[in-house]
């Protein structure tokens, strides 16, 4: 499989989002973190690790994105469909790009512009607060606004070259997860378990694997979300392994529950109810339906209804990060179109107090809700 | 080694944030990143990948700090030394954790208490700007203000337990780069070089690799963001690789340079040249120099005090992130002082255009710059 996207990909999000934008009445939006201008570019890098520095992409109402950008990555911005690329040597204590950002904009839609910043839900700015007001005040005709949600809107659908990419990386976690029985049991650390997982993720093709969350306990695990400690996996407990791997900038997020020898009723009971909740929510998740349907539908298989649980909603998004709009939650009035690619993440509370939790991927399509990643076996899988 | 913190790291990393704060008039931080976060608590996870929920900490002038959090990091809140936890279910997409905080700022400090956030180089707000203007919108009488670099001043210094987990990452690395020869060589993909020197840095101990880049070409490389090519690496050419991998919360961030057989005289000109430079530095960086005295001894050795380089700067501090304050750059005032860790990383440019790039880490002592990282070779190892 190729890496990157040809050209049309980007053109194609640019139109729709300069479509957006006319609608909104914005001039131009002005994006600051690695997914926003990954999105428009194709700018693939690691480097974003480093918090240092900002970058800027401006992408007018007409006309291609501008890339407003430290001079390290230039070299690699260049190798984009991007022509329009301005650097400066960053950073620079003074003036990190405020000035060159400010007069880009100025250039490019005009002193009076209407700009879109994303400030909604799951956003963030990245680049000192401190700047951004300095952008403001170097640009007092212009009007900085939210992104009317065009980025989300745009980014909630993804194209066949994007499903490709994720397809791939739940493919890669499939095989990573069939290994398992090879580095776990009885006995090994989990902190052990969590090191050559990562291993086996990126023995089966994995870029990198930015996310691995993961528990064990008799019935359940504390919580989803916890660091591995040195403790050996106990005969009879439960392991649980949730992993975000990428391939070429998209995720998948899934994981799988093992049990470690035989484990007890409860915990098979309530693996089936996981299983049973997740293919509900599978069947509602049709076009038309909204991400509050789904939820509803998972819940009543869970609770009866009651809803509750300490995760929040039981799955999202997924795409260019682990986790995405829309979050299926009972408030949530987002409508489900084809090409929307999603977790089913259902957990139970056991009677320890403990959690047991279910992820599995899918895509929107015209016959239902595809699944992308391998299917799970109907009894927990014994290690 | 243990891993996390004694509670008197915490007791004394928010004594000192407690006396910088009565002196910047401060009543309180509201710290919203994920290393600001874990500083004063130790929460630690990766769950930060998601970008979906806010989380939130209020360190008062006087007191222990409060986390208002979503409730899915509420199990693992309660095993850090943090006692007042509040938690709302999160995604909530009329009100996600907005209410929550501003009334814990109210009840916490007063309504018209003055609240720094970190909004300096380096620094951004991990929250959607909607919501952060709810919450000046909540304070009408609370004044918002920048952190005073209290955050940065705090975090540039390290205690003896922080220095170990980076000395120990920076241990593992260089067990995984003694390694390389059984992964690369010529006709090996870049790509799976990089695939298979994650695994070796996991094999050697490391929790995760965050980071890695690298590159490699007749002289040098492109740059030192870009990710791997599926190209195979030739004969006579040089490997850069460049790892940014964690324990327990800490990086180190250092490269090695291979020549993939024999390179040319260039090529070991230019080495030869970078670990002098690295010296400069390392000699340079003493206790009352600045951060501009050791860029000034590096760039002497590299271009006779000409400056330039798309990189931006020769190094940086070293923490919880992969780069931190301060920058060696010309114009970075910043004092060198006792328990700052370092990577001091000269860059050359080649005859070709391309760039070679050598990176050490350094801790700053009584004694002068200690050097964390292992001895680089005199001569670019050969694989």
């Amino acid at each position: 499989m190729q890496r990157g996207f040809e050209p049309a990909e980007f053109q194609n999000r640019l139109a729709r989002a300069q479509s957006l934008m006319a609608a909104a009445g914005l001039d131009a939006l002005m994006l600051t973190t690695e997914t926003d201008i990954r999105y428009f570019t194709g700018f693939l890098t690691r480097f974003w690790e480093s918090p240092t520095r900002p970058w800027f992409l401006v992408v007018p109402q007409s006309g291609r994105p501008i890339a407003v950008i430290p001079s390290i990555g230039a070299a690699l911005m260049r190798k984009t469909w991007i022509t329009d690329i301005r650097t400066w040597s960053a950073p620079d204590l003074s003036d990190d790009g405020v000035t060159l950002l400010a007069d880009t904009i100025r250039e490019c839609v005009g002193a009076g512009a209407r700009i879109g910043v994303p400030d909604g839900h799951g956003t963030h700015l990245r680049m000192p607060l401190q700047d951004y007001q300095r952008v403001l005040d170097l640009l007092p005709q212009a009007t900085f606004d939210g992104d009317h949600r065009i980025i989300e809107t745009l980014r909630r659908v993804k194209s066949p070259a994007e499903l490709a990419k994720i397809e791939r990386a739940c493919a890669i976690a499939g095989r990573a997860f069939d290994r398992v029985g090879e580095i776990a049991g009885a006995g090994v650390p989990l902190d052990q378990v969590f090191r050559d997982f990562q291993s086996l993720c990126l023995d089966q093709g994995a870029d990198w694997v930015p996310y691995l969350a993961g528990g064990t306990g008799p019935l359940g695990y504390d919580d989803v979300i916890s660091p591995a400690a040195p403790e050996p996996l106990q005969q009879g407990h439960v392991l649980m392994l949730d992993t975000g791997l990428v391939w070429d900038g998209y995720f998948c997020d899934f994981d799988r529950n093992f049990a470690v020898g035989p484990v007890s009723d409860e915990v098979h009971g309530a693996y089936t109810k996981l299983l049973e909740a997740t293919q509900a929510g599978q069947e509602a998740a049709v076009i038309g339906a909204t991400a509050s349907d789904i939820y509803h539908a998972m819940d009543r298989v869970l609770t009866g209804g009651r809803g509750g649980g300490d995760a929040g909603r039981l799955g999202h998004g997924l795409g260019m990060q682990l986790t995405e709009w829309p979050s299926f939650i009972a408030s949530d009035p987002t409508e489900i179109v084809a090409g929307m690619v999603i977790t089913l993440e259902p957990g139970i509370t056991m009677s320890d107090g403990s959690v047991l939790v279910h992820e599995d991927d899918f895509v929107i399509t015209e016959q239902g809700a595809r699944q992308l990643t391998p299917r799970a076996p109907r009894q927990m899988m014994e290690i």
